[in-house]
């Protein structure tokens, strides 16, 4: 999508180097636009579990390159394969919670048994992040004709549409997968105003969500995590889109931590919640909420946190995201108080409106679910 | 209560200066102790305005000294009446959502139509501080059977509490509403373990209540405002207890902004929610909750936050509280991102499990508080 009038993807192959691919590093954004040139199976898991690249789908699409340079370090190893699949573990260890990781990796090393040929992995790399974009751009047709709805409903006014963390471009290879369809419907002339939840303890809301949507020229407004429920109280909000990290075959969501008590103030107000994902993002073998394992990070996300100090920002109000300026952590709280800091919650379907996938629309069911995959 | 080694209040009288009070700059905690003394209407409002003094009963304490320093400042003029009269409505325009700060300045004026002498006025203030107090001790002494409850049937296990926002002793003048029945229960040998909500925008729960809780010495962990919701699914929290800063004569609770979709999680998973406060703060003119009037305060208090840089921290990692560090404010999104900042939220009665009040516990319902207040 848009930034600075050009147009980008979070992952693109670098031109200059058949053997390294570019993304950009999110963990410096909306302060600092820069890019980050991966090379190796340890370029890859650090950019992963240190969340350079976060969002479920972009995870699958950048660990699918890294089976890539898997088979280019040990190419010429007699144990190529038992190699590879080691790395195939390094890899799915980064992220515990996404299921895509996990996909891409399988996928990758499905091809590499039937293939041992650079090219042919390159291109299943390759094709893999096309067919992720694909995928976010069909999510964003399915989902369009919902906000489309809303917006005849209101006779032409802005819809307004709340998210969570940040399921857009920048998650994804393109598009996004929960904010797909607000970009169709700009694209398309319909009014829409975001409402973004800054999502702490990383702020990918504040930093991420907010930095995508008015480089694209869409309308939103930042609130705080506390203030969803307020807002759909007030009939400020006319749906709710989030997207997932791995769903359950009974439609049960697992996505960034808030995003159940935002389903909650949704059903509470009549507010209808979406969540928006590839297919990809089912896990069948799960059917309960307990077996998806929740992440836990570090403590120190929530006792600090990351932003510009004044005097940086005094300096560049406008052009903060194309310059370079470090960001800063500060202490929120005394730094020997305990923290406990859960990266994802379930979302049970029964709170949930429907799922907006790259097949089409559902109920958060098991049958639905089975009939959509069939 | 304690804070290293000796007890304190939010507000004392000035031991140097009888036309003076002291309160604590609660702006810079934990990372600074500072301690303002307030000699004027201005002073008054500026702190109350500013935050330098919150939590609706202290709100209340603050303002009655106000009307004492105005009938000071006015005493010799042939207007004290109307003089002060327009000094209670700067007062009371402040803050608009607690209801301790009008009845307060109302009480206080009341008092000066009966008696225009120093003394008596002096006399007034510093009672309704001590009164304060009292109803706080009182909030602890009827809330601490509810925590015995759960303590017996857990076998003396940790009674976990989730708590928001700060309605511990820094709020009131003394042991707190929320955090009253938590340190009674402490304080009677009761193990208790307390989850602290961060409270975005003004990190309320990570500088003041854990700052207070640790200081004396209960076990609590700090987490953000989105993971509350998960607890209560994973089974982690016994109750809830919140503060309150204006309840509807039906028992409708504002609160902190968060409040509500915390209520929400703690019905879905069958946690007893709690919202604890003296009987003053009842208004019993308001039956809706949209005759409340909800604050919406500075955007930058979104698009910033406040805290202390590694560095300083790092001088001082036990004694943050005990030395002077200015805390500093980073940018958490592009500085030209638009923000809305509304300060409160009310949690309907029905999903309140009872109001813990000085007089005692009794239903959200509007018999029920009848009742309690006949």
């Amino acid at each position: 999508m848009k930034f600075w009038e050009k147009e980008y993807r979070s992952i693109w192959q670098n031109e200059e180097d058949r053997r390294s691919v570019c993304v950009i590093d999110q963990r410096k954004l909306p302060f600092s636009f820069e890019v980050l040139t991966l090379r190796s199976v340890g370029d890859v898991c650090e950019a992963i579990s240190g969340m350079a690249v976060r969002g479920a789908p972009l995870i699958g699409a950048t660990a699918a390159w890294g089976i890539f340079f898997s088979f280019i370090e040990h190419c010429k190893s007699r144990d190529l394969v038992s190699r590879v699949a080691e790395d195939a573990r390094r890899l799915k260890a980064t992220r515990p919670t996404a299921v895509n990781l996990a996909n891409a990796v399988d996928y990758m090393t499905g091809v590499l048994k039937d293939s041992q040929e650079e090219g042919v992995l390159h291109e299943a790399a390759a094709s893999l992040c096309d067919l992720e974009a694909e995928r976010s751009r069909s999510i964003g047709l399915h989902g369009l004709p919902l906000i489309e709805d809303i917006s005849r409903q209101k006779g032409g006014g802005a819809v307004d549409i709340l998210t969570h963390c940040n399921a857009g471009w920048l998650a994804c290879v393109d598009y996004g997968t929960a904010l797909a369809p607000v970009y169709m419907a700009h694209d398309n002339g319909i009014k829409v105003h975001v409402w973004v939840s800054e999502t702490r303890p990383r702020n990918q809301g504040s930093r991420l969500t907010a930095w995508e949507l008015s480089n694209h020229g869409i309308p939103c407004t930042l609130v705080t995590d506390n203030a969803a429920g307020h807002l759909m109280q007030n009939g400020m909000v006319d749906m709710v889109i989030v997207g997932c990290d791995r769903a359950t075959a009974n439609g049960d969501v697992a996505n960034k931590i808030g995003t159940y008590m935002k389903a909650l103030a949704a059903r509470d107000n009549g507010v209808p919640f979406y969540s928006a994902f590839p297919v990809s993002s089912f896990d069948l073998s799960v059917y309960r909420p307990d077996q998806i394992t929740i992440e836990e990070r570090d403590g120190n996300e929530v006792r600090k946190t990351e932003g510009l100090t004044e005097g940086h920002v005094v300096k560049a109000p406008h052009a903060a995201a194309a310059q370079t300026y470090q960001p800063e952590s500060v202490y929120i709280c005394q730094p020997e108080i305990p923290v406990s800091n859960y990266g994802f919650d379930v979302t049970p379907a029964g709170l949930i409106t429907g799922l907006i996938t790259d097949r089409g629309i559902c109920h958060a069911n098991r049958n639905a679910i089975k009939k959509l995959l069939s």
